[in-house]
């Protein structure tokens, strides 16, 4: 049996100890359509309280939205999808297949042996057609009379459009920021890459709004304080660099742009996006709606279009790479031993309380420590199984600490501290231990 | 003019304060579709993080789960959706109207004078068809080959087809629960009455898998604990009932069924929904999958289908019972005073910071205490315009305390501690501020 690779074990790992799970798996599943578990949505959670913490609590330039999924047809004409977000697709007569035109390198043609579309003898590819990426339905009863509303491929347009009537509500002068974490679609080609690339997923999204001409300096402050928060993450900083769009690259929107691209085991890839987006998106806004969007500098006297700098970031694709940069296998006394090393920031737990066996009253002393651990944070609490196993159970979970309640605590109150990376054991008395995960886990 | 009514007066608030404004606006608005703005996305955050901590960080015996909205097709054949998930639907062939047929009474021709469908004698009411409210759309490129997929209608399906994972992966024995926080879409004929009926919509749905025979004590449970939820967020004890689902209106699925109602403004409404399924849609789950969903109680040494006791309620409905509770006129001194009386545990902000001038030190020292402050509440810095208007912007903002920093606080270092509700001001240290409030904000 060929040896699996690093990303189907993480699937597999995934699946086990309940992180994600195939959407609608009793059915076969649905093609690259995914759902969290319980330590999975708590992770997901964890990255999007960060963001939420780092860009709208800590910030008092930034106001938070949650816009709808659905939104006016007339939006997405406006922002250019309904006549540009294509991509370029070709089929191949003769095995059916269907594929990005312009990622035909990275796709593999069912026949065999093996070889990319078109580099077989029998393929036959037709010329490529513009496909849109957004998924349409019909909203009011009856679909012959409905109107065709789009799923949004993106939260930044419910931003723009309600640009005004934040800033009026919020009293914030410019510059300031909105930002959104949302779901959103997109009928992509050729998903793939386990959570990677999805027809649904969470954005996280942020439009800060500018006096033009100080739009390249803010363009340049942002992007030091994504990369920073990124490594906050715990993402191992020799995994991650810059991509600057070149002329070619650049969407039609913006004037610069630069990805924060991640090593992932099939390659780098873009994790967040920073945007020079210009005044391109209210320009367009104001022209399909008919409405001034101008912003009225009082301090310049002014009247003008704020340009806006974009941060862009999928709380799915970031959950990923927190997973596959933790993700790491030991030997250890002959045995693998598998360990998500999370940052205890991200961590879906972060203790567990682990009494040595079920008698002579350690799980009485075990239930006192975890009631007071799970008060502060979020903790479990294990009984079950050779103590070998459970803590190999929490280095799989990702667990930071292991708290064993044994002999010895009976005797001297004190408890066992097991640090996960480590795996350095440490007696600290049983009254101490919020104290000493409080130093490591808030810092 | 005629008088505004309380919901007319609501919007106008919502939107004046950032609370909700109406999708895509500038394009003159989507129909029945709502976004939140700064003040409504922590209204909401706060509602969400409330039921969350109830329901799986407070308890052991309830995992967490966020399932996609795109689920296989089947999966709303089996659950009986494709089939009966179907409002009555008339038009009339004079004045174009589409009336819900089950709702005539509630509806209004348009038609003047102002009567109900069919009581005009020009009213020419079609036959009553039914009319499927799921959206659907279409994954995979190219519509004539793609799959058709539904936006999910409730979230309930997804923790159904999940159940075995989170029972494997999570270590959890019977009885437990799955809950989860998630969008769903349902295109409703008739929505209306601001945010209550809407096309998009949050559920907060949890499902209690339980042991065949413990299923009615198990729903007495959750209908004392849901009862008290609600009021642990401040709503009026008065203004909650009980609504007894009779055998007529039972849904196929369900055993017994009580609706949590509230009193709004348009009448009784339901606001939340306990069920007892039975094993109703794990039954048919196993048989259009094929799939075993079988529990084994190891302790009877028996394989059953559990039963489950359901628990469905919406975060957006919520949000708005929270706002139409919460929302009175005053008149104070011969003019009216607007004031939402958040509960402090879901007030968007909890303290504002008020310095009396802008002069003399006092955005000094009152920067100060907002910094305090705002390392442990969401808080607000206002130092422009009349100490009265402030406090009353901070009245329709819900915010239960105010801060303001004077002369005094300059001499003996007190400031204002104004409560929002009986307006009474009293002076405190100032470096006892957040002790002030932490006695009262978080109890």
């Amino acid at each position: 049996m060929a040896e699996l690779s690093v990303m189907d074990k993480l699937v597999s790992l995934c699946k086990r100890r309940g992180f994600i799970f195939q959407s609608s798996e009793i059915y076969g599943g649905l093609g690259s359509v995914w759902d969290y578990g319980p330590l999975g949505v708590a992770l997901k959670n964890n990255i999007k309280a960060a963001w939420w913490r780092a860009m709208v609590q800590a910030r008092e330039d930034i106001e938070g939205l949650d816009a709808a999924i659905l939104m006016h047809p007339e939006v997405w004409v406006a922002s250019g999808h309904v006549a540009g977000f294509t991509d370029p697709l070709v089929d191949c007569r003769t095995c059916k297949g269907r594929f990005r035109a312009d990622h035909l390198q990275g796709a593999a043609c069912p026949r065999k042996p093996s070889k990319h579309p078109g580099e077989h003898t029998e393929c036959d590819l037709t010329a490529a057609r513009q496909f849109n990426l957004m998924f349409k339905t019909f909203m009011g009863p009856m679909e012959e009379s409905a109107a065709v509303v789009y799923l949004r491929p993106e939260t930044a347009q419910g931003i723009y459009v309600n640009y005004l009537n934040v800033l009026q509500s919020s009293r914030q002068k410019i510059p300031f920021g909105i930002a959104q974490i949302g779901k959103v679609f997109r009928n992509e080609i050729t998903p793939g890459n386990f959570t990677f690339r999805t027809r649904e997923f969470e954005q996280m999204e942020m439009q800060f709004f500018v006096t033009p001409g100080t739009d390249e300096e803010w363009f340049e402050t942002w992007r030091g304080l994504r990369m920073e928060w990124h490594r906050s993450l715990g993402l191992a900083a020799e995994k991650l660099r810059w991509h600057q769009h070149g002329p070619e690259e650049l969407a039609h929107y913006a004037r610069a742009a630069y990805d924060i691209e991640y090593q992932f085991p099939f390659g780098w890839q873009e994790i967040e996006g920073i945007h020079n987006r210009t005044d391109f998106d209210l320009r367009r806004h104001q022209e399909h709606s008919g409405k001034k969007l101008e912003y009225f500098d009082q301090a310049a006297n002014a009247r003008y279009l704020p340009y806006i700098v974009e941060t862009s970031v999928g709380a799915d694709r970031v959950a990923l790479t927190v997973l596959v940069d933790a993700y790491r296998e030991e030997t250890v006394a002959g045995e693998t031993r598998v360990v998500l090393g999370f940052h205890p920031a991200v961590a879906p737990i972060k203790a567990a309380v682990l009494p040595l066996v079920k008698k002579d009253g350690m799980p009485e002393r075990a239930q006192a420590v975890y009631q007071d651990v799970r008060r502060r944070w979020s903790a479990f609490y294990d009984d079950s199984g050779a103590i070998g196993r459970r803590y190999r159970r929490m280095d799989e979970a990702g667990t930071p600490f292991c708290i064993t309640i044994d002999g010895e605590t009976l005797s001297d109150g004190t408890v066992t501290l097991r640090d996960r990376d480590s795996m350095a054991q440490e007696r600290v008395a049983a009254d101490r231990v919020v104290e000493w995960l409080g130093s490591r886990i808030d810092g």
